[in-house]
């Protein structure tokens, strides 16, 4: 390979040529799969940015002379060398981690089709297989039909929700704009919601003003009786109340906004009730869990990213709407060089014109080939799993005096604590929580100077920087869960 | 493998059953790729929606006994069988065409390490090869410094060049939302552009009728002096000059609008100027097609899609901003559970909150290994490639009396025409034109019926269907041209 040139690959070069080259590079890869699943091998290996600036050569090339196909593995090579590997069974930093097979050979087929989802004469399978998945989602949800799309990501299927939300209150919004609103609209969320709704409210010209954060109760859930106050004084004030954001599962605390009482004033008021699980919706596959999503199927829409709690790979996101045919009213601009309606097969296939997008990534055959593997119960016995590892963790906390928890019951697989060095022991009030804080933030740095343990860490309202332990990753057990206790201790001893 | 489970794959199965099992995957992915390369393999096996549906299994089940891992490949050689190759040097049908192998290289490896871009903490390199690949773009644009991003595609790039054009001329907008804007901001674009304008419009709550529609001349480029006579019309009506997008490379005909005299008109009126770029961007690597973007460095933003005429894989595209750090404070929300300020690297190469998604796919490094392979030299052979494959078209067309050409000179690698069966050949006026349109319909069903080729058509203004070639393929050569042209007339001859 070394003395071989891209132009040897196909379409110009031979199939021999690229069979060694894919071939060599998919050793490369397994071998980091397998690394990854190696408990003794490190997270990551940290570089400053300066440091790595020096150490890796990302250089964009001009000149003729383009590195040979040996080159190009040696530069796969180097990629993987500092990547954090996010499918480690000890990598807690973000709410997506893990590493599943199947989803990977889907995305692995997915490149190889390079296939783009806007109609059904280029990819007759996908457009099937994402119609079967999305109601498959909905009957979890409890609807029997409806709509709904993958979107890039939980930001932009919660932005379709709340654009939807908008046109079916004021359908002139989509020719006028928002001038052409007689009232302005409101959006009700919690103060722990992500903040992927006061963007949208930014991006679809609401502005973030338009978002009312409604204070949580002591377990992070939204206080209904505030919010109902505020729905009564936005009214005053001559406001629409357009939306209720029930966030199912909040990204720091893991809370479930109760969904029940929620939907009663939505019912009362008129207003569109949207949940963003995209954290939280995994319980739904789970019996034994989805009581924390009690009354879901009362909302109008909901946003489910399968790329966090199910562990399929990035991305992989969905907004499912309670109503059919919603979205094509929306969103359609009926582009005739795609959407020309004198094609010879049944239209009603071509999903793209639902889309905010026009070109659209396959971000569904891997969930639907996990799905194949696992089925649903499959898929129940990995969140029960999730939620066992959390409940460990939290008895250990209690065992443990050099911790503190934040949420003695956390509702989903977040476990919030700090890290209480001998130090600070007999410590009280502000002047200890101010010191747990910037502890936290050394400890971290520590911790990614290891490699061997990533987990993540934040400030929440007057509550200074905290870890944020998290389960999604189908491959942690408990002596991970050990291991990260030890880690942090071993750590805050040496400082 | 037909005993093997999901479970015993990693991570709780064997490294051995997972080589297995991804290496029995990979050899099916590269007879797919060979097979795609065979220019006697079908470019599709068209079966309509309602048959399909019975050929394939595509349920999504329940019940505790997934399938076997063998049941799984089984499931990937289905998919496989009806996708259509978009791959296949005979595939015109849409602007992303091709499989270049060391971008679906850069793909496998990215879906290994399921890397999210939003932090530098977590994707290190990635962010790094970010930077360095929008800079070279923005060095072809002509700008030494400046802003971007990669985005899920060009209709999310030009929203965020809009975006950020109302943020600019609007500040309050992003708390205060439109009803702050004391004007009404109007958009100016070719009625010939593409249909994520009046998208981005509807979603920013800008409503479509912002977007006034310039017509174009007889080459399908925006018309100056009705542009200008549109703006002072929209400033008599009180309402604000916003944004003019020009589009460099339209959809159906491939037109450049001249960039020159609408950065003048930009200047005059303090206008913002966009290039949608998507699909002409890619002239910029060739220094003899580059001259149809002269003035380019002039825009304020562009959208570049390298999964059009670079042949990256989908999904690719960049919006490039001119002036640095514009996208942080339009987009910024500054969510501490991500974006923390104290930690122990420099955060200013944590990319995620100048972004108006939260998780975003790492689209780059796929384009970054291609440009490592070939030099930006050897994407400008790809690229002059194309325009020879065009000219050679035009030629051809221009000898046959079966065909009658929409453009005599198309600018970019777009050729448009009708087939005109001797049936038609002395037809005149009206009747002939509203057949032609009928059959090239026809013809196209046919043609997906027979599985050889695809071709794209559609109507445009006042002209009926007609086809739209579209060169962005390197594996397509003159022969493949000829295939087509001999194909249709074998089809318009069974008619
Ligand atoms: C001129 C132009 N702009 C924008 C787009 C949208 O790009 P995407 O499909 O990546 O959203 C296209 C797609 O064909 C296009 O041709
Ligand atoms: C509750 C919640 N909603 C939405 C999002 C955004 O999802 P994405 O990162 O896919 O945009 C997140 C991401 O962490 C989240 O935790």
């Amino acid at each position: 390979l070394s003395k071989m040139l891209h132009s040897d690959l196909l379409p110009k070069g031979s199939p021999e040529v690229t069979r060694e080259f894919m071939s060599t590079l998919v050793t490369l890869l397994l071998n980091y799969v397998e690394m990854q699943n190696d408990r003794t091998s490190r997270v990551l290996e940290f570089r400053h940015p300066k440091q790595l600036e020096q150490i890796v050569d990302i250089d964009v090339p001009d000149e003729e002379s383009p590195s040979n196909l040996y080159q190009i593995l040696l530069d796969c090579q180097q990629a993987l060398q500092y990547q954090v590997r996010s499918g480690h069974p000890r990598f807690f930093n973000q709410i997506s981690t893990g590493l599943d097979m199947v989803s990977l050979a889907g995305e692995w087929l997915t490149a190889t089709t390079n296939s783009n989802m806007f109609t059904y004469e280029v990819s007759p399978v996908f457009v099937l297989i994402e119609k079967a998945v999305l109601q498959k989602m909905r009957e979890l949800v409890g609807w029997p039909t409806g709509d709904g799309i993958f979107a890039p990501g939980g930001s932009i299927s919660t932005l379709y929700a709340i654009h939807l939300a908008r046109h079916r209150k004021f359908p002139l919004c989509k020719t006028k704009g928002v001038y052409a609103l007689t009232k302005r609209p409101i959006i009700f969320t919690s103060a722990h919601c992500h903040y992927s709704i006061p963007q949208a409210a930014a991006v679809m010209g609401l502005g973030t003003d338009s978002v009312v954060e409604i204070p949580v109760d002591e377990k992070g859930r939204m206080d209904i009786d505030k919010l109902e106050e505020q729905i009564m004084a936005c009214l005053e004030r001559g406001d629409e109340p357009m939306l209720i954001n029930a966030t199912c599962g909040t990204t720091v605390l893991g809370a479930f906004d109760p969904i029940m009482p929620i939907a009663d004033l939505c019912e009362k008021y008129d207003i569109w009730l949207h949940a963003d699980a995209a954290w939280g919706g995994g319980v739904l596959v789970s019996r034994k869990h989805r009581k924390l999503m009690n009354g879901i199927e009362r909302a109008n829409s909901v946003t489910w990213n399968p790329h966090k709690m199910l562990g399929a790979h990035l991305q992989c996101s969905a907004v499912l709407i309670r109503e059919p045919n919603q979205l094509f009213s929306c969103n359609n601009m009926s582009a005739d060089y795609l959407f020309q309606q004198d094609k010879h097969y049944n239209v009603e296939y071509d999903t793209g014109d639902k889309a905010i997008q026009c070109g659209r990534k396959n971000d569904v055959f891997k969930l639907w080939l996990m799905w194949r593997a696992k089925g649903t119960l499959g898929f129940e016995r990995q969140v029960n799993g999730l939620f066992e590892l959390r409940d460990h963790l939290v008895r250990r906390l209690n065992e443990f005096e050099d911790f503190e928890l934040i949420l003695p019951e956390p509702e989903c697989t977040n476990v919030c604590f700090w890290y209480v060095p001998p130090s600070c022991a007999n410590m009280v009030g502000n002047r200890r929580y101010e010191r747990l804080g910037r502890i936290t933030a050394i400890i971290k740095a520590r911790m990614m100077d290891r490699g061997n343990l990533m987990v993540g860490y934040q400030p929440l309202d007057d509550r200074p920087n905290f870890f944020r332990m998290l389960f999604s990753n189908a491959a942690s057990t408990n002596e991970d869960v050990d291991f990260m206790l030890e880690e942090i201790v071993r750590i805050g001893h040496e400082l």
